[in-house]
């Protein structure tokens, strides 16, 4: 006897930018408990304008605490306060907050509802979109994880004002790394005022906004035919080749964005020695990120053997396939899966070179 | 500024009844490895016939073992051999090993894919059927999980076979429970040679195919509907309410399908001193437990706190309401929400009546 039964059940992803969160309407109206996670150094920094009935768990985020034993915390904080099956979970913070408090609504009572809200600017443009959670596990960067839609995610930009000049050059990574390989308008506007961006940490000025609509429209573009990644050939996996292994190498040293950067100028390198690339668009990159502050250098990524294990363990993630994104130009990029050893010697001297020249033009 | 995006995924439940497992096409054919993750006893007993090229993981199981500490075995287990994302896992055991299974890889890289082989009448009929996986975590029975489809089920009766008598026992619980809330017909299968079923364990007699097609089918016709329990009125929770505290309670003493069927009883008592089952229905549910040597009498199920405890825990389970179900005849039943104390007092002294008269009936 056989059996055999479908069906799909529809998940919907809503993202709206809000001009002040604390006063929005779903938490004013909320008829049950206003129940928060949050990054201890955001609930420091807004203590004053958290809604004061608010249920709260801190939770400590970076990276080297997106693990497990922070999980265990929000799970027995859900019990403490006998979490109801239905009752929503503001998740604050973060990449690492998003991620790790999605995860645990994603399995806690195999699901309870969670509304998101990114206060970085590497968050608002990267974990708030899509549907991906997880959790670093043993030393592997996300290694568990779930595809778990919030019912909302709120945009408030004001939270990109308190982050330090480090923070904001990290999540320009991302938006960087997006407008490479899927959209050169958005390449175009962050080359428009690189000082501007920086200095007014995306407060109130049009380029600004402009730049965090353009990058939440275009990640959603490229993410919403394979929300569950059913094709793991995907061009946003740009800059997150090399970078997971050696990013939890380097866990109190990298920022995820830098990690992400420097896998994309890597890239951008063999791109490049194999002719994919001129050297026209390369040298834009290089400048962007140099006027970014973000790094063009790390032992790490013209380390060949470094390089090698890197590639050996997304290619098992990948499924045995290397999938690693390359540009083309700006705003285009093709997948490919026959990446040699040759190619990574190619791209360290190139990498190499460019660190130099880098250095030669700074004295 | 406002974004809004919809999916809907297809999943895919696939049940099929097999002769020899170990020798299923499937297994036989596999291109790859074959990846097992095998409750320990089962492994014992079955190690002249599992494929010899296979890579094996042996969990301990048993409620007591349903924990993240033996999921993390199996976490370190797939990390040891580079499972990669789409290789296959083989989950092989009882409702444990199912469900602890199911749960390590639906969060492992975001899901791999798993195919399930019960290897207990009570996997074989529950467990096996829908897409739930769980652990359980401070006590609590499964309050981490998924709703995770496995790529295929495969039920092979033999392994009832080695079952000892009180596991068969077990088993018919969940299938009592199912017949009293949903299934007449099911229900006079029961009937009909309740010593021919405990005898041949279920080893090549039509009667115990009979009672197996069903139960499966009825199941999934219970199921089919409400896979992600977006509806917390489920007929199927009958016999989960009182249940899961208590269970967690006795985890040493109690088997799930004693807990389970006790829960019946108790529920089957609330219904009949609210006049919603009639007396001859009720000695037919009470004889049939006997019957199969399942228990009548349990102390935490004739003690008031301890059942108001249980009641409190599942309401906020069921997002603040009780939704027990409560059977109207045999194969028919309602859901409630006005469960009081003198409800409970008057099934315990109904419980209380039962047991006694069993023991007069036993000198």
């Amino acid at each position: 006897m056989k059996w055999s039964i479908s069906a799909s059940p529809e998940i919907n992803i809503k993202i709206q930018q809000v001009s002040d969160v604390w006063n929005h309407p779903d938490m004013l109206s909320s008829d049950g408990r206003l129940i928060f996670v949050i990054d201890r150094i955001v609930y420091d920094l807004y203590r004053d304008s958290i809604p004061i009935d608010a249920v709260i768990h801190q939770i400590d985020c970076g990276e080297i605490h997106k693990n497990l034993e922070t999980a265990e915390t929000v799970w027995n904080f859900f019990d403490k306060i006998n979490l109801k099956r239905r009752e929503t979970v503001y998740a604050i913070g973060g990449g690492v907050a998003l991620d790790l408090v999605g995860f645990c609504c994603s399995i806690y009572r195999r699901g309870v509802p969670y509304i998101r809200i990114p206060t970085t600017l590497l968050a608002i443009v990267d974990a708030a979109v899509g549907i991906k959670t997880g959790i670093n596990y043993q030393n592997y960067r996300n290694r568990l994880g779930s595809y778990y839609a919030p019912k909302l995610t709120l945009i408030d930009n004001k939270f990109i004002g308190t982050q330090e000049s480090r923070h904001i050059s990290n999540g320009l990574a991302e938006i960087i790394k997006l407008a490479v390989i899927a959209d050169k308008h958005l390449f175009k506007l962050l080359e428009q005022d690189s000082g501007l961006l920086l200095t007014d940490k995306f407060q109130n000025n049009k380029l600004a906004n402009q730049v965090i609509e353009r990058a939440i429209s275009t990640m959603l573009d490229q993410l919403k035919d394979n929300l569950w990644e059913t094709d793991l050939r995907r061009s946003v996996d740009f800059g997150h080749s090399f970078s997971p292994t050696i990013e939890m190498q380097n866990i109190l040293e990298l920022l995820h964005g830098e990690a992400v950067i420097l896998d994309c100028l890597l890239c951008c390198c063999i791109a490049y020695t194999r002719k994919y690339m001129n050297s026209v668009d390369l040298n834009r990159v290089v400048s962007l990120i140099t006027k970014f502050n973000l790094p063009l250098y790390h032992r790490d990524f013209v380390n060949l053997s470094m390089l090698t294990k890197s590639l050996d363990e997304i290619s098992i993630h990948r499924n045995n396939n290397q999938n690693i994104p390359l540009p083309m130009s700006i705003g285009q990029c093709r997948i490919v899966n026959d990446i040699s050893e040759s190619d990574l010697l190619a791209a360290i001297s190139m990498m190499n070179q460019i660190n130099e020249n880098s250095l030669n033009n700074r004295d």
